[in-house]
C-alpha cells in the first residue's frame, strides 16, 4: 500500500496555498466540484530529497468547502512533519513572509509553524546545525 | 523537502496498532519518554506499492499521552488517505477484525474507516474494480 496524502479542510484555500508555497510545496492539480459547493487543491513538495528531480508522491489535500463554516479542531490531530534541507533558511522565509514560528529552532533541528487555519506543521532538519542566532535566543509563541 | 509523517493522539496505543495492522501498516520505531510521560510510535506500511520490496517511508506517528485526556476532535483535520491494491480484501480484514467500513467501496474505487479514536482513513483502490457485492448493497455507517 501506498500513502498518499493527508486532507485538512480549510478555509481561505489562496492564503493556505501562500503559506505552503513558502514552505516548498506547490499546488499539483485542483478540482471543483459545483454540486458539492466544494474545492480540492492537492499540493507535494517541489522536488523529493529521497528522488531528486522529482516532484513528492506525497500530497496534502486543502478541502475548501465553499459555504463558510466553524471545523474546530481538536487534540487528536496533531500535525503534518517534514524533513528540510536547511530549517534555518526555510525559518527564515517564515519570518519573512509575516508568519510565526511558533517554535523555533534553538537547537538546529526542530522547529513548528502553524498554517492560516492553525494546523500545526513540524519541520525537521535533515541532521543537525550547529545551534545559532537569531534562532537560540528566540521564544516560544503559543502552542503548537 | 519531504514528507515524513503525519501526527494522531491515541489514547489506546495497542488498539490503534492492530487496526492499522488490519490495513497493512506495522510498528517501524518506539521511543518511551519517561519524564514527559508519552510514547511515541512509528508505523509505516510494510511495502512501498511504488518500490516493490521496500518499507514505506511515508509514516504515522502515534502519541501516546500516559495521562488521559480528552483529545477531541475538529472538522479542521480530515483523514489520511492510502493507495490498496485490494480494497475489498482489505475492507473484508477491516470487517473480519471487528471493525466498521463507514463507507463501504460501492463504487469499487473508495472506501472510509476509522481508528478507534476516530480519526478517518481513505482507502483508495490501485485503478478501479467492478462493482462487487457485498459491498454494493451496503450502507454507509455514521460519518468519516
Amino acid at each position: 500500500m501506498n500513502y498518499l496524502h493527508t486532507m485538512i479542510r480549510v478555509a481561505d484555500p489562496e492564503a493556505t496555498i501562500r503559506f505552503f508555497e513558502v514552505l516548498g510545496l506547490k499546488e499539483v492539480r485542483r478540482m471543483e466540484n459545483e454540486k458539492g459547493r466544494f474545492t480540492l487543491i492537492f499540493l507535494a513538495a517541489d522536488e523529493d530529497m529521497n528522488a531528486p528531480g522529482e516532484r513528492a508522491k506525497a500530497e496534502v489535500e486543502l478541502t475548501h468547502n465553499w459555504d463558510p463554516e466553524d471545523y474546530g479542531s481538536g487534540r487528536n490531530f496533531g500535525h503534518l512533519a517534514y524533513r528540510v534541507d536547511d530549517i534555518y533558511a526555510t525559518c527564515q522565509r517564515v519570518l519573512d513572509a509575516g508568519y510565526t514560528v511558533h517554535r523555533p529552532p534553538r537547537d538546529g533541528h526542530m522547529a513548528f509553524v502553524k498554517t492560516p487555519d492553525g494546523i500545526s506543521i513540524e519541520l525537521l532538519q535533515n541532521g543537525v546545525l550547529e545551534p545559532a542566532e537569531p534562532w537560540v535566543s528566540m521564544p516560544n509563541t503559543g502552542s503548537w
